[in-house]
């Protein structure tokens, strides 16, 4: 029988721990950040709740693909947010989608698509479900639609084609992470494309969101990796030439690519992949502060070197990551290349983190300072997980990340760490506010936020509005972008709306009118119809 | 006195050469060629040219910065491509602006653009005029409406703020490429974008065309120099925010890039600059053939060196610009840096070519080899020059440019050749076609071909038409882009509508009647109303 994921968090229902392991987990977390409940609370069942009754019956020829039941629709009712995951640990499924389809291929998806439309349905792409602001949910925008049919593309999951003379691969969009990587692998090829949802998210989803990557530096976002893309609209396929590059008009593809599901389904796409990397070097780089770090990444941005990995994170994070002692900033710095070794640009970015100020251990393979990336690499992939055991010891968690101009960084980072921190401290009573930086551009960081903190058990939803308001508004009124790499969806959407040039946002509601005339695709997401 | 352009071709006035020089420059030419006149025709003359009455007439208020003069609607009646120039030779001007607006500053821009609306008049944005694709020609698209207003940015050239803290710098639109790197070098940094039309197109030209640059690979079009930008559109101003990086939603930048002026009147723009390199090394390396240097160029465009230079010429492209005697094909390789030596990465470039069959001499300063590149340099730079020589002789020069994934490259090639060469001695009895790589990525090549052939004075328009049907026809049927980085105007039109897709295309059009509702900006060009 298939793993079942959970329907209500993170990963599998067989990797939920037991009572016992909770409590354990419980036990240390509470004692490394002084707040949080020893006694974890329990997801409400599955066969406890009770959903609306489905308004759509999907017509005999989608029944095979076509899934109504309560483990389906509470599946596909969220995506994976802290308010999604509060909201369906207590068992609150107000808006699930009526129908959740599961087509077998491109033909599938069209014939879902046609029936939607035909049923005055409002339709929900969704890939791995992971999004963070509200993306795959039914709850905001569709309540003028005869009801809400998801359509999961997980079963569309092979990579067709591989290229190794173009280094590209024609994949479908419903593949995951690691679905793709293990067949691109059979061709010494990988995408190397490492989201912290990886695992369950797929590529449509990342062209969907413009989702950021495994590189900090250069190739940070999925559309520079993306050669050709394939939508299914209402009025038509939408599908461009695979390029190396073009200077025709506005480019198709960047206007799929974050359309996050509103102007059509993507069912493919051809991308840039990489032969294997076979040369590699990584250093954890101490800098007394984060300032002084930043400064360092600045210098690096703006070198021409292009690590792959430049990950600066602060003294507070490092600690509570593992990947540190509180009383320094962590650098985690690192190279790869398939075709060349790459000690020679370590070298040259070392000697530029020497600089301002860094410092490292001598760098042998297996030694400490491995262990201290190889912990930040850890606490990094588990950190959907543990939100949800977060949730249950009563943890609050909530993370947003933005990118801003480095001369503007240092005012900016203090007056969105002021107001977070002041927000927290007002809503929970006490809190941590880390931050570190995901990616780096010549022109600026994205800076990103992990806020822990007290949670009211029961009030959850209502701090984390007021944090995630505070939060918002401090990025917006700062100059910097609501999102660098977690889309907009529908939670996003007040400060979004205030980020874009007004003529855009009417450019925007006139394209998708024009290929969604009903506006069925994603209602309440980006746009309003 | 301001020195004033040619109304007619490519330069100022004062740089036409005298009938004694042309008449040598022909000698050299045709000798080189082995067809043209050896005896040169004479543009038509502006005081012999009778232009169509202006059908507008400009309120008090802005006649200032209004000019309805013979000049300057001749001048403004054309971009630079071969036809045009042709037509502007022969004293065809059947469908100048009626009047040309010279704004100061943005405000201007704002009162021509209001009074051009009200007027019911087309409204063709003009940076350098350097367009080889009609893109600044009121004779298509343009019959619908009341008269045609030029607005001409020129004046809009400085550098207005510098960002040494980010690398940025905000740039008014008309800034050509020598003002601005002027402007730049006061701070110590350079944009490094040098078309070959740098002399006299415009920040805003570039964006609005999605221009090729300097670098050959990793940052080829301005699209990746732009942090933010500003255009003015009849609803209202498009500017967006400064950022580095972002993920909120479809990027509204990219729906700007590309625009062709169908959108609104870019003024200014946040680029993306650099510290001047003070590190550089480049060799021309020398392959059998063309087929040979293209698998070197392949191996280093995946290799993750990102040289600055790396033109492949083919023997005979090298041989007509004295960069070669014919017997082999040139890479032009180069690296620069502003912070660290380059020769490493020099080393790994050329050990990559050694091993797909390229040889160097050994490089020393100012050696013959350094020559080469010199020479091909200076043919690039002088071909706008030698375009309009060559309609004086009766020479036919036509160029175009494509990209296309490596896999399909040989046969691609091999076919856009043999359709183009024959269809060159079918209209024209011979000729040559030659080509190069203009920039190159991991999953293709921008192959770029230059058509010299015997014109058939006064026949020249028909027999280009043919040509460019040929060419283009090849392009797209091998699955190319109808252009990597000329724009598509009106003289593409008709394959671009093949390329795109059709949703696309709707999507496109809705969007720009809504920031454009009467169709007044540039209109046939990418989209009709």
């Amino acid at each position: 029988m298939e793993r079942r994921r959970k329907h209500w968090g993170w990963g599998y229902e067989d990797e939920q721990p037991s009572p016992e392991d909770l409590r354990g987990a419980a036990r240390f977390l509470t004692g490394r950040l002084g707040f949080g409940s020893t006694e974890p609370e329990q997801a409400v069942a599955l066969s406890e709740i009770e959903l609306p009754a489905p308004r759509l019956s999907p017509p005999t020829a989608l029944e095979p693909i076509c899934a109504t039941g309560a483990y389906q629709r509470a599946l596909h009712c969220y995506g994976r947010s802290y308010p999604d995951v509060v909201r369906a640990f207590r068992g609150r499924f107000d808006h699930p989608p009526d129908v959740v389809v599961h087509p077998r291929d491109e033909h599938d998806v069209q014939a879902a698509l046609d029936w939607a439309l035909s049923s005055g349905a409002a339709v929900i792409p969704f890939g791995g479900g992971t999004s963070v602001v509200g993306g795959v949910e039914a709850g905001v925008g569709c309540e003028d639609h005869a009801g809400v049919v998801t359509i999961d593309l997980k079963a569309l999951d092979r990579v067709l084609e591989a290229d190794p003379v173009s280094l590209s691969a024609r994949i479908q969009a419903g593949a995951t992470g690691p679905r793709l990587e293990d067949q691109l692998a059979e061709h010494g090829l990988t995408l190397r494309h490492f989201p912290q949802s990886f695992q369950f998210s797929t590529l449509g989803g990342w062209i969907a969101t413009r989702a950021g990557g495994h590189f900090a530096t250069l190739y940070t976002h999925i559309d520079d990796l993306v050669e050709s893309v394939r939508a299914l609209t209402p009025v038509g396929a939408w599908e461009s030439r695979r390029l190396p590059g073009s200077g025709a008009g506005i480019s198709p593809d960047r206007m799929l690519i974050g359309s996050e599901g509103t102007l059509g389904l993507i069912t493919e796409a051809w991308v840039r992949v990489r032969r294997r990397p076979n040369h590699r070097a990584s250093a954890p780089v101490r800098f007394d502060d984060f300032t002084a770090g930043a400064e360092a990444v600045r210098a690096l941005s703006q070198s021409g070197l292009y690590p792959s990995n430049c990950r600066l994170i602060d003294a507070r994070e490092a600690e509570l990551t593992g990947a540190g002692d509180g009383s320094y900033a962590l650098l985690v710095l690192g190279f790869e290349a398939a075709e060349h070794d790459v000690e020679r640009w370590m070298t040259m970015a070392l000697e530029c983190c020497a600089d301002h100020g860094g410092s490292w251990e001598h760098r042998r393979d297996g030694d400490a300072s491995a262990e201290a990336v190889g912990s930040w690499r850890q606490a990094f992939l588990r950190a959907p997980y543990l939100r949800d055991v977060f949730i249950s010891i009563g943890v609050l968690s909530e993370t947003f990340e933005t990118a801003i101009t480095w001369d503007r960084f240092a005012n900016f980072h203090e007056a969105v760490l002021a107001r977070v921190s002041e927000t927290v401290r007002e809503v929970c009573g006490a809190g941590t506010v880390t931050s570190r930086f995901t990616h780096v551009y010549p022109d600026g960081p994205a800076p990103y936020y992990t806020i822990l903190a007290p949670a009211r058990r029961g009030g959850e939803l209502e701090q984390w509005a007021q944090i995630k308001r505070a939060a918002s508004e401090a990025v917006i009124a700062g100059g910097g972008t609501i999102t660098h790499h977690h889309a907009v969806g529908r939670e996003h959407r007040p400060w979004y709306d205030r980020q874009r040039p007004e003529p855009f946002a009417a450019a925007l509601r006139a394209a998708k009118a024009a290929v969604d005339p009903h506006g069925a695709l994603n209602p309440g997401v980006l746009i309003d119809p």
